[in-house]
């Protein structure tokens, strides 16, 4: 696949639409100036460009094999990987004191994109060594963190999480995987996991797996699990990657997409792992994982839309077919397929605002104290969910879209259009799925009576001063009137019935204000905003109609009828 | 695939919905009762489920294939194909003369609805002959009509449409086939098709191809085409399938979806054909046969939503997941799960109403005379696009959202939910993309002044009594408004701009309009029509405003700028 890092685009949003530059104002992140970030960037884009996007077609073509037990990876990824991991990538945002850049997550999160963009399927393997990082880090022992970080860092080692047993899903605690006491500090591990993206690799030198499990004395549901490392090869006494661990790949999935991203069944029959944070306090320590990891899945969804945009606006430049009403060959100036590709450039461009502002609000959260913070944190615990669910669903729109712009092409395997399509599917899926996501929304992100959602709305009221002020504003009413409705209805389950179209309608009126705050900077973004004037922003009120229409209708078959 | 035959919905939609009655009231359908037709579709749907439905999984399993020049089909679908036959089912609206069961195209798009659900990659082979018996009934000899009709009526021979070339795919004038007179009545046909549904088979003695080509003094564009029928293998004196003509197929594309249906790029060098129609007026004869196709591939798209359905709440049903604020533990009783399983039975609902109203005008239309014949044929040409973008559209986003319903389970290809996904997506690009769809709604379809559309404005004001009354006559004043806007503007490039939106808009109010009407009639159907007000019909303004907002704002960038 050809791609080209949106380098502008991504400073342009940083720089004038999320305000990264607060992160120069603090302490901890003072050397993230422009210049620094632009540089890293150019960087990171040369790997996307010049070792991921190359094996992107390999993943699907040739997708990862079990053979003897051992995981196959597709041609080509384990140079892509090295290359990654070469350039210091997976530990961009960890600490330097194990070998990470020690970068603002808002780089990290830039960087994700571009990665996600040229190959998602092997983008994913870091991705979760990311997420395995920032646990430790937070939860491990000294001991712990001094022998895996630097490991995972330099990508020596990599990391995977096993939440999902069969029937467990979106319900982690109804988990059945056991954990017992050795006796001598370790742990003992018997249970089977599923869904285990990248459960095994062939490039790396030893794969360590996040293991949630449930001790003896652990009580029912989340509040009886612990979480575990389970190497698959113990480290001996130099930390060099000993004996087997007992636990082995079962099978890997036939998905829909993703095909070079393994995904394991995983066994472990007593497999020896350590204890991560406290016993019985495993989710505490895989919240802070996932709450981070749910920004990274919304970043997927962020990079296919721009990989799908890209690639359809290169069709549909070379593309000639009929004429249009002003005499032009090229599909590009066919209306709709212009409509097509506007609303897959805007809605890319929204998504990107949306992650890369949460980015910064959680960076700006570990980076400041007292009053800030709580704004700061409260902020980025708002836009958490809104950017996962946003960007993945409209990466699968984008992607889809991009597919009905190459016409009968598009449903051919060969243009690699499908591709990302079926790839990106289940990022609205894994990582809770986008209605949990708006049930957080709903559920515990207005937990604070509001205050959270108010003060955002405010920020955006306040910047409302571009072209399209006015529109800004009167979305803003809107989204703040469905807001109150959701503070005053006393069924949680009213809340739950518009909660995805309430979430929408948030990231909707968001990209309202990004774009009108784009036009009022840049005259050559002003297209984009007029556009999403006339054709997405008026979706707002449709959608606060539903988010505000309570759970009755819902109801009004019951089960039976429904499904008969 | 388990599937059951939605029969009473079926019946409900034609009996009381869009009129199936008025056909009763002809001479031509007088036989065309209600017992007569809930007779047939009970006996086509035992077809569909005990003979289609069990094969469905084998085409994607184990795709068509192409092994030393011919066709090896997906196991089972032979037989499949052999019940569907002997029931009768391909010749059903055709000409009882030939074989055929006379039948309206009502009932024929009824029992279309339950193959595709049941099967679509096997239901296509049919559906190309049928289209192929309409061409060849309207405009072939008598001669022809006499050796072809009743081979593909019986399914002994089967039949495909060969349009699209390389460069030739939405502008079909652009293509480069030519033809040429052998001086014996015969023609000699040589050039390449793509994209050719069904275009071999291991199970028919004979495959017809009907094929565009230009003649030698064939103007450029779709003024000098012509249509011929140019069989595999060349009938002998008897009509018995003799020597294999000049044609091959070259190979099978590698799809998204539809793996069971073999998709050939087809050679023809120096084939023997036959004229159908005259010459040089091909595309007349080529449009009969797609005007009706469109509504067919708008019954796949309902077809595949009606599956999609089925088959999510099944699991629905099934699966048990985290307690509901109510304490049930069914992921059918979360509301967000409901609100989707409510949306894919809902769009489903007004997909169906909306194909079988545009096949119940049709089949008027060919009944009728004099100034009656016009309103039905006006009304069936207004409704056709709006079927077939329509349901196509929803037929993708409701196997979306069932892939949805099963969590991560949806994205693992045994489930078989992303299969449906797969298998429908080209429903909206092919027989015409539903860009193209759309611009024949605001384009030809307005061309009468507006007189089509306002009559059915006027049916929709007409009917509303029931619960929902005062929000489908609103509705309608939004249709009703962009209908005038659109007749107003004087470029057809603002019309254009618009279309997609402006036909969604009609058919959401449709939707509105027979969800109204069906609450009004029957109180167990009340709680679908509650659900769609509050969740969808509120659409139709945000659809209203994109559409009449112009050509203006889809220009903004210029290509280069929108590329860049």
């Amino acid at each position: 696949m050809t791609y080209r890092a949106p380098l502008d685009d991504i400073a342009f949003t940083l720089d004038h639409l999320v305000g990264a530059d607060f992160l120069t104002g603090t302490e901890r992140f003072a050397e993230a100036t422009r210049d620094t970030r632009n540089a890293v960037l150019a960087e990171a884009a040369k790997v996307a460009e010049d070792a991921l996007a190359p094996v992107q077609r390999n993943g699907d073509l040739h997708p990862a094999k079990l053979e003897d037990g051992v995981v196959r990876t597709s041609p080509g990824y384990k140079d892509g990987f090295r290359a990654l991991a070469e350039g210091g990538w997976i530990g961009i945002a960890a600490d330097p004191e194990h070998g990470g850049m020690g970068l603002p997550l808002t780089l990290g999160t830039a960087v994700n994109e571009m990665m996600s963009s040229a190959c998602l399927a092997l983008s994913l393997c870091p991705l979760m060594s990311q997420g395995q990082i920032e646990a430790l880090e937070h939860h491990a022992s000294d001991e712990i963190k001094a022998l895996y970080l630097p490991k995972l860092i330099s990508g020596t080692w990599t990391g995977t999480m096993n939440l999902t047993e069969p029937q467990a899903g979106s319900d982690v605690g109804a988990l059945r995987s056991k954990a017992e006491r050795n006796g001598d500090g370790t742990y003992s591990i018997t249970g089977q996991k599923i869904y285990i993206s990248w459960g095994d690799n062939d490039f790396a030198e030893n794969v360590c797996h996040l293991v949630l499990a449930r001790l003896p004395d652990g009580v029912r549901g989340t509040k009886g699990i612990s979480l575990f490392i389970v190497p698959k090869l113990i480290p001996d006494a130099d930390g060099k990657p000993g004996e087997a661990n007992s636990l082995h790949v079962v099978s890997l999935e036939r998905k829909l997409g993703l095909h070079g991203s393994p995904t394991a069944v995983m066994q472990y029959d007593g497999a020896t792992g350590w204890l991560i944070g406290e016993e019985h306090n495993g989710m505490a320590a895989m919240f802070t994982m996932m709450n981070n990891a749910r920004l990274g899945v919304g970043v997927e969804g962020l990079g296919v839309a721009e990989a799908a945009t890209q690639k359809a606006l290169a069709y549909a430049m070379d593309r000639k077919q009929g004429k249009t009403p002003t005499g032009a060959a090229g599909i590009i100036d066919h209306a709709d397929v212009r409509r097509m590709l506007m609303t897959m450039k805007a809605l890319t461009a929204v998504s990107r605002a949306i992650c890369l502002d949460t980015a910064v609000s959680l960076d700006m959260a570990n980076a400041t104290e007292g009053a800030e913070r709580d704004y700061w944190k409260a902020r980025g615990a708002l836009l958490t969910p809104i950017a996962k669910a946003f960007s993945t669903d409209i990466g699968f729109e984008v992607a889809s879209m991009g597919v009905q712009v190459h016409g009968g092409m598009g449903f051919i395997e060969e243009t690699g259009a499908a591709q990302l399509m079926r790839d990106v599917r289940v990022t609205s899926i894994y990582e809770g799925t986008n209605g949990i996501q708006s049930m957080d929304l709903v559920g515990r992100k207005l937990m604070d009576g509001g205050v959270a959602a108010r003060a955002m709305l405010k920020d955006v009221g306040k910047a409302a001063s571009g072209p399209h002020a006015d529109a800004v504003r009167a979305a803003r009413e809107e989204v703040a009137e469905a807001t109150e409705w959701m503070l005053r209805v006393n069924d949680i389950n009213d809340r739950f019935a518009g909660s995805v179209p309430y979430l929408r309608a948030w990231a909707t009126l968001l990209g309202a204000h990004y774009l009108n705050k784009a036009a009022e900077i840049d005259p050559n973004r002003a297209g984009l905003a007029d556009f999403y004037m006339a054709h997405i922003a008026p979706q707002i009120t449709a959608l606060v109609s539903a988010a505000t229409s309570g759970s009755t209708p819902l109801y009004a078959l019951d089960a039976e009828r429904l499904a008969g």
